[in-house]
């Protein structure tokens, strides 16, 4: 079975919103009248994003579901994407199942499949996704103001808790790894979350390298400072029971931190209520530059909290 | 370094044609009104499409060149990129160089880096190109018919034999070597050409894995056959003086290859002419399925031709 056997089985399927999808030199997306297109693009690698031997419906899953998130950070509605692979060897049980978790998420989301490439190398897959936005509803990282609310959605710190588990690195009962497990492999991009965000958060992002290192991407753009407080960041983790730190500096999460301005806090709540999405005021924007722990007591904390990078 | 100093060391410019670059969690791209968004994706994988010790300013090049050339196949004009790059390690002056190669290439097409994604990993390179093409004007594989020419750009097989120079299995002189080595690492996207093909060319593709192979991708999707007439892939042979099987299963040629009617024959020649883009007609498509060749005599050889195939 050859490469264009692969593409032909796997990853065709009749084109729905392009003009033209997989199966020439290019694709062909026509984009709405007016509107703009949101592009970004993640790559995973093995044993550096993921462990070589992941269930690849799995896998299928989390390459484009951190794709998506990014689209839900900008509050863009998900289009199409491309996939390029690098396959260490033909298999077909797992070609299978890792296209199945892709094109179950990517149905969900009425996201195609519109081309790619498919070669031998170390596993390897890059997703590049598209998504459409009206001009000047984009959120971006760029718009945070002093006394904006610090928000995030759902919980922080699952993901980093079980990778941790796997590595054998802390030790989890198997009822609580198999609850946490799914945020590591499966995690679920805020699509519906960054529609809704759309002209109500001044600046938003996707909690990829952990909140506390995401965060300062915001305050860098938007040229300001935040403080959060540490018992919000402590009601996060009320359902694992690990420390705040998780939450900070966990990683692969998956989840929007945003801001908004204090009025909206009634409308975030009956959102949070309607769509049950779970959203924790965690802090607030300032003007001094840097981000701040607080306690309780509203002390300042020092300490440094590391942020993931890949070359750290 | 980490991961977001590279980006802002090495792949960060201001941007001038997307209305958001570099930086946020998507780019935003506002196509011109009514234009379609050609899209294609390419990886290229270290020790699979080139070696581990190449000039990374060649490798930056190439990168670039073979997403182009896909534009080119489909007649699109060159908008904006994305990059994804897995690193083994930092090693500045190679980051230098490459990103140094790869903006050369895209400043002379206007082509615009975007965004992307930077991870540690084996060496590989994935670039997702955007370009702009009014409906019903690109270039498919579709559209050949029975009766037309079949055309080539440039020469054939140089990338290949250059190939099997540096890797032992032949021999050339150095001066042959040094012609011919720059068409395998730093190949030219016929990005003009496939934008004077548009209502020309009845269907076009970039030839990456060889002649054969890839003029059967538009047999196959236009639901004709073909005959190559030897003389004529000869004729592409004489600045090497190598057999014309090269010239069929070389592969990374990055040509042009494309069918149009015979009354564009004058046409294409003063194309050829004023823009010094080699055009040479190779044979022609009959409406009985498969990819033949022809002697000069005019009878049909019995032959297999194999074509370059990542998993075989």
């Amino acid at each position: 079975m050859g490469e264009f056997d692969i593409i032909e089985q796997f990853f065709t399927r009749p084109s729905q919103r392009a003009v033209l999808g997989v199966g020439d030199d290019c694709a062909l997306l026509q984009p709405r009248p007016g509107m703009q297109l949101a592009i970004s693009s993640d790559m995973l690698v093995s044993g550096q994003h993921f462990f070589a031997d992941v269930d690849p419906a799995a896998l299928g899953h989390k390459a484009l579901a951190v794709n998506l998130s990014d689209l839900a950070a900008c509050g863009a509605e998900p289009l199409a994407f491309t996939l390029a692979l690098a396959l260490p060897q033909i298999d077909l049980p797992w070609l299978q199942a890792f296209s199945d978790g892709l094109f179950a998420l990517a149905d969900l989301h009425h996201c195609e499949l519109i081309g790619g490439d498919t070669t031998r190398g170390p596993l390897c897959i890059n997703i590049t996704i598209f998504g459409e936005v009206a001009p000047g509803q984009a959120l971006l990282r760029s718009g945070a103001m002093p006394g904006d609310d610090i928000y995030v959605s759902g919980t922080l710190g699952d993901a980093r808790i079980a990778l941790e588990a796997l590595q054998g690195q802390l030790t989890l009962d198997p009822q609580q790894l198999a609850a946490l497990r799914p945020r590591l492999e499966r995690p679920t991009p805020r699509v519906a979350l960054g529609r809704a965000l759309r002209g109500i958060a001044s600046a938003a992002i996707d909690i990829s390298d952990g909140l506390w290192g995401d965060l300062q991407h915001i305050l860098k753009r938007s040229h300001v400072g935040g403080t959060l407080d540490v018992p919000c960041l402590e009601t996060l983790m009320q359902a694992s029971g690990f420390s705040y730190r998780y939450a900070l500096a966990g990683g692969d999460d998956y989840e929007l931190a945003f801001t908004a301005a204090p009025h909206w806090r009634n409308t975030l709540a009956q959102y949070a209520h309607s769509s049950q999405t779970p959203i924790t005021r965690i802090g607030q924007i300032d003007a001094a530059p840097g981000l701040r722990l607080r306690d309780a007591a509203g002390e300042l904390l020092q300490q440094t909290v590391r942020s993931f990078d890949h070359f750290l």
